[in-house]
């Protein structure tokens, strides 16, 4: 295995959400290549079961670890959720991140003895997962957690920054299990897509934690750390994989990596 | 292959939308057993490519072949688009129905000259699949289409009979390409859920066409044309098949379905 400082960052997700972490990080660290995997013929994670995401998130990291990532960045909840654990015994050779524990971390930092909202998927907010890594570490921290499943699909559909899109949002934050709280955890990596329009509902007075900076601020920790920083004398170099193509798809990347994105066809198990 | 009167009928989707055509079909046809396949690990094929979605249809058909199914009706526009006349080509033992021919004939019998609208996702609107059969048969006949990607997450979740429903259906149908139409098709098989509301949007004074009573009414034509009918002698028995499993999707079937299903996993692909 590869895991030498001018190596790639392998990346995955269901399909797009996992764009806003890509750009986050390549924001944050600039001279890093990356490998994104989008398992397009999956999405999305959040209605699959967790063996199937557990047996997706398998494949896929053995394609990421073929193309020689020195890490591997879990770029969605479910899967982060489902397949985390597993992917840690699988996979020894290269540090495995997912998107629930560095938010966990800086809320168990800063947020003791308070309060926090959490909005993500269904499947994110029935596992209960950030409540009870957080109930782990003894720190009386409340978590008001509501599931606002029609957000991705909006976000998706390109439904935003319009009415609907505010009406629908209020609707959510108005809802009596997001009061009195003193910041808002947005747990679905589509969010920061309506990090805007949420703030505007708030009127600028909540703080919204934002899973695709807080990674991309976890994941350069990590590199820091084992001194696998790339020094930036090579070229930088995305790959962006997925497991089914459609041009519309390729179309749509542009929205969650605020660039032109071209996609390769890699199917997980062949026909 | 089993073309007896007691087999029963095949019917697929990707997800649990085919169950109104299902649902349609067992109120229309009593006596008939079932064997359903619903592609959940793959769901929506909204946003599959076409080849994809040829691919899992020829898997779906080996398994209701294998059932003995004596017909196969594709409860879904995106397969009926992309996969009909593959497994027209593949499956020649037993008559293949799909979703979008039945509209059609129905629109060219009673439509002509007029003007129809047509809702649906993205990909069978895109497609232009009905106005492309409609002009083959040289009819004048102007369909109004417009994609409503919104409707089916909204219904799958339950968002419907609601503030934000009636919001929803409202700005769509209000939509400056659905006024002066004399029907509605609703290309999707999710709609029928909405109808109620659809119905109430356009006070009752416009004609909504609802292809899972229309595709009931082809199979049945079909079968008594064959001399398929099942006597009814044997018990009826219903069998739902899904390529992944999960217990919230199951619950969601009864939305659907209007009663219990009890789901048996059986996955296209091993691991």
């Amino acid at each position: 295995m590869n895991t030498s400082a001018s190596a790639p960052i392998g990346i995955f997700d269901s399909g797009i959400g996992g764009l806003t972490v890509a750009h986050a990080i390549q924001e944050l660290l600039p001279n890093e290549s990356m490998v994104y995997f989008g398992d397009t013929a999956h999405l999305p994670y959040g209605d699959k079961s967790e063996a199937a995401i557990q047996a997706y998130s398998i494949k896929i990291a053995d394609v990421l670890l073929m193309k020689g990532c020195k890490v591997i960045v879990i770029a969605c909840n479910s899967a982060s959720s489902a397949a985390y654990e597993l992917l840690k015994e699988y996979v020894r050779s290269v540090k495995i991140i997912n998107v629930i524990d560095p938010m966990v971390n800086l809320v168990l930092d800063k947020y003791a003895g308070r309060a926090v909202g959490l909005i993500g998927t269904k499947r994110t907010v029935q596992s209960g997962v950030y409540q009870r890594k957080i109930q782990e570490a003894h720190e009386r921290i409340t978590v008001h957690s509501l599931a606002t499943p029609l957000l991705a699909p909006m976000i998706e559909e390109g439904f935003f920054d319009n009415k609907i899109s505010h009406e629908i949002i209020a609707q959510y934050l108005n809802d009596p299990e997001l009061q009195n709280i003193e910041a808002l955890i947005l747990a679905c990596t589509h969010y920061p897509l309506i990090k805007k329009e949420i703030n505007e509902f708030y009127k600028n007075k909540m703080t919204i934690l934002d899973s695709s900076e807080v990674v991309a601020q976890a994941l350069k920790q990590h590199l820091e750390e084992s001194k696998l920083i790339n020094p930036g004398i090579g070229p930088v170099n995305h790959q962006f994989l997925v497991s089914d193509y459609t041009s519309s798809f390729e179309a749509s990347t542009r929205l969650f990596f605020h660039e032109q994105v071209n996609l390769e066809k890699h199917p997980l198990w062949g026909s």
